[in-house]
């Protein structure tokens, strides 16, 4: 089932994508929901990101040939993590499937693109184990951690490297029928294939990472798991076209824009 | 005026408190509101954290003393930091005013609190100057940026360090009407004073960081900036109870316990 979030007459509703209609509901699938019985066809809404999620974690370094191709960019040993340490994103930045991501006018030429699976999480959540993580998950989504590269380096957070406004594309959609195994992550620059990876090659999986983080917090209904991206990444500039597919998923599509 | 969050029969409201009475409202401080009719005694309704922030900043490292304390603990130099670079804590470890504190089963004894300034931002704002940034606040709220020192030395994010849950006491309430300039942070632990200090003796101000973060993020109302402590802090443990007090805008106290 996929589940897109839109705005029609100024309200924003969920609805069900079958084919090229949306059933829209009353509700939201993290709770209750009845059909309304309005039919949009799906090229006419205006897509939201899927969920504005109450907290928006992210795992960051989570591939072991993105960390041993950053280290050698930057002339550095490779560090692999050994535990799994979940960090944070901002809600400010997320934006939908076929917005502009909005190219800050004093960033330097390198913003890139990160394709990461997202997890949406669809009911509270503490204490859970690996074995039983994945019950607590409602479907995943696609999303791109877009990154200036210089401002990565140079400040004491990674405050507007990764969450400046239009940096985190969301979409289209929640999936709730995928399986882990099965997803292959590619991107492509304006049509032309630059990463392609098994999304599921992480160096700690998404059963891992909802096991450790609920040890210590709560998981809540709407929140987000970004889960990390693979390979090295090149720039994008005002013009370009980022599309990140992931098999079973779906495909995120933004236009690059200058300020 | 002070904004107070509750919850009443299963519903959540903004009130506005005066004297020992709560003034129910329908809508929020944040859009429009009209005055419900309905008051409750302050001292029967069920406080909330009072506001919970679609974007939760956080200034961390802000007050110099704050910074040579920790260093000299460390054995490290001071890193006074020349740029007024936001972080972010996670709302889920968000509680309200007399709300317990949480020791997780596995902390060490090194639990602590940090007394912060809350900035809560009313209006959605981009690109504003620094002599005008304060026309985007609100008002003030009370924050205890718990933290638990090894995790915060050994961990590669303060996800659990900072965001375990219950690690996050705000409130009681939002104080529309304080100056910065006369706040003076008292932490009481026990009824014993363990620091005092200028609330506005920041490396970096509020309207400095307001200011910088608006050069690339949209705030929108709700959101929080924590500004950062000073001094050094002591353990707490369960049966403890600690009070951070702002002059002008409000204390808050929160017991602490075992899991």
């Amino acid at each position: 089932m996929k589940w897109v979030r839109y705005q029609s007459d100024g309200k924003t509703f969920y609805g069900i994508l079958e084919g090229d209609k949306v059933k829209e509901v009353y509700g939201s699938p993290f709770d209750s929901y009845t059909e309304s019985g309005t039919l949009h066809n799906y090229e006419s809404i205006q897509l939201l990101p899927p969920v504005n999620p109450p907290t928006f974690y992210a795992a960051g370094i989570n591939y072991e040939k993105h960390v041993r191709e950053a280290a050698k960019l930057l002339g550095t040993e490779p560090n692999i993590p050994d535990k799994a340490d979940i960090g944070y994103r901002a809600p400010n930045a997320l934006i939908a499937h076929g917005q502009p991501i909005v190219v800050p006018k004093d960033a330097t030429e390198k913003v890139q693109y990160e394709a990461e699976l997202v997890v949406v999480i669809g009911k509270e959540t503490k204490n859970i184990s690996e074995s039983n993580a994945l019950d607590c998950v409602l479907g995943y989504s696609v999303g791109n951690d877009v990154s200036e590269r210089t401002w990565q380096a140079s400040d004491r957070t990674m405050w507007r490297a990764k969450n400046s406004d239009t940096f985190k594309p969301m979409g289209p959609w929640i999936e709730t029928n995928a399986s882990l195994e099965d997803m292959i992550t590619t991107v492509r620059l304006n049509n032309r294939e630059v990463i392609k990876f098994a999304t599921n090659d992480m160096i700690f999986g998404v059963q891992k990472y909802i096991s450790e983080i609920t040890k210590y917090i709560t998981l809540y209904p709407g929140d987000v798991v970004w889960m990390g991206t693979d390979g090295s990444s090149e720039n994008m500039k005002a013009g370009d076209i980022c599309e990140i597919e992931i098999s079973g998923v779906g495909t995120l599509r933004n236009p690059i824009a200058s300020e």
